[in-house]
């Protein structure tokens, strides 16, 4: 989702670049009200991401976001709700090369020089709208635009904007063919499609938390087993009140979805600590971060049974999590008399895979079944 | 879905319309080993949805379906499980235009003369990867196709394809730009669309059953109620135990989407009724069935609860249920002393929307709480 980056100027550039993300679009083709670079893909504006894409390359310092006059505000509240940083927001033109126009004027005009604004030597121009964008092909370009210049070598979307980046800037300006995964939101189907991929992107990697009892931690080491086939997975066992190491080292990666173990009748607390800790984290700022509460049921005599005021609170601390963007689901398995069945491992497994892959808002706090 | 076509030869065409579906590329662009045309989606193959498209298409009188050879077997069988009919599958050649001319050739050789395939004044061309095309398109198609003949009158996919058409069968072949609907799937990225689009079109219809004591016709009122804004909605009283014909008509039509209300505890046994009949109808042959059955809580004194062995009862019940392709969820709703609050009949049309959107084959036989 977010691969690291070199750090700030290590990149392809050690001249100074910028980036500057025409969003003035109207959406018509989207057949909504919301031009579709406003439209929230779990739960966030599709603007978001592709500022973030930009964002996380250090050696770009500076990401121009140029909108129409009317979501000027709506584009500070995203900026300020999601902690984007190295934007400038600017008000777009009657067209998308007014627009751009603006966007590069900014590096010239007088009046930003006291904005500690570098002036750039290479201007990556990208649709705020093709959110996946990935640091090897933004490298690519400004690699090439350094070596072309503002040649007309441009392949797909014709060779205007160059001209204006070089006639009013005196800024090498240069636009580059993509790859597939380059593609531009335009209908519908895609902002579908947008959404799907960064669930897939964001269900690469699990950690799996246990406590340190045996018994625990054994139910944690086979689920791990039985995910280990279909994504990366973390798994520790560690005493949550402690304030463990390696566990920090998991919330400062780019883990989005925990699973966290025991044999606790509910075990809201530890939940509720988890949760905690995730917020601290910041994880939840930009993703939304399943956690799924397994209870191991290890009763012997007694069978297991759930009221309906359990039921009920559950559904009521997974609401209050959810404001904090951590989607919180219940799992139970039984494990009587430790003969814990192949089958019902892999019915979980298939359980958590699921509510990752899906993310789904609606179903937090619910109890599954194994 | 599916939308109601004209009689057969009522349509545009007063003359024979046929189809020729080139289904033989390689699907390199999607970077998996099955051909895009093959893959699933909602586990049926894509080139399953196109045939369908066509085949509800009364007035198109033989769907002819192009593979390469290795496929035949394989498209034989979607043939054979999906009940298509008016389906003739032919061994593509070894680029698409040989192919589209394997498939024109089948109306003009001598061998297929006593298999009754009508010699078709228009044939329409239309990839197998485009599984959204409506009879309103097609109509228009094969309307100026006759109006212009095999006119170099194209705008999209280039001529030699009509060329081959004129040639080789002294047939008008047309081919008209389509509109955003008529899309490829070409990339991983349009089967996640696809896919998407699916769920949305069976999504837009949803049938509320109660039996017919006041209390839960009342629920399922106030479900129907809070469901409304959201699609359109059939809401009946049946006995489910008599062939009720209203029942009937609403399996007639093109509803995949069944809320089952009672206030019996699991209600297991109607449940499986209505599975029985839906199975009898034909709906889940195409598309998967949602089946929802709620269970509503009006215990008075005791708390609702629940124990582990009906939980896993339910599930067993929804794996069997599974192999008939519909996707049975419990849901629980408390309705103690008939005090139903609004918050909870909201909840619950959240939960059943969610249900019905994601379609969710794992979270089968869950027993979700409002």
């Amino acid at each position: 989702m977010e691969p690291s980056s070199g750090s700030r100027g290590a990149g392809p550039a050690v001249m100074p670049v910028a980036a500057v993300l025409p969003a003035g679009g109207s959406g018509e083709r989207l057949g909504g009200a919301t031009p579709k670079q406003f439209c929230a893909v779990q739960g966030r504006p599709l603007v978001s991401y592709t500022v973030r894409a930009m964002e996380r390359i250090s050696w770009i310092s500076n990401i121009i976001v140029v909108v129409s006059p009317e979501n000027i505000e709506t584009m500070k509240s995203i900026v300020e709700k999601y902690g984007h940083k190295r934007v400038m927001i600017v008000k777009g033109g009657i067209t998308r090369h007014r627009s751009i126009f603006n966007g590069l004027k900014v590096f010239s005009e007088n009046e930003f020089s006291n904005q500690l604004l570098q002036k750039p030597e290479v201007v990556i121009i990208h649709d705020a709208v093709r959110p996946f964008v990935e640091e090897d092909i933004l490298s690519k370009v400004v690699i090439a635009a350094k070596e072309h210049g503002c040649t007309n070598y441009d392949l797909d979307y014709g060779t205007e904007c160059l001209h204006l980046a070089l006639k009013y800037c005196k800024t090498n300006a240069k636009l580059v063919e993509g790859t597939a995964d380059l593609w531009k939101v335009t209908y519908k189907r895609d902002l579908h499609a947008a959404e799907s991929m960064i669930k897939d992107n964001l269900s690469q990697q699990v950690c799996v938390i246990t406590d340190v009892k045996e018994a625990v931690a054994q139910v944690g080491f086979r689920l791990h087993e039985s995910l280990k086939n279909q994504l990366k997975v973390e798994a520790i066992s560690v005493s949550l009140s402690k304030n463990d190491s390696h566990l920090q080292n998991i919330f400062s990666g780019q883990c989005y979805n925990f699973v966290c173990v025991n044999d606790k009748k509910y075990a809201i607390q530890e939940t509720q600590q988890l949760a905690d800790m995730l917020e601290k984290s910041n994880i939840p700022l930009l993703y939304p971060v399943v956690l799924i509460s397994v209870h191991l049921d290890i009763s012997e005599n007694i069978s297991f049974s759930i009221g309906m005021e359990e039921l009920t609170r559950i559904k009521k601390i997974a609401r209050e999590m959810k404001k904090k963007n951590i989607l919180v689901y219940g799992l139970l398995i039984q494990d009587k008399d430790h003969l814990l069945l192949q089958d019902t491992v892999n019915s979980a497994a298939a359980l958590i895979m699921a509510l990752i892959k899906d993310r789904n808002a609606e179903l937090i706090g619910q109890l599954l079944v194994a």
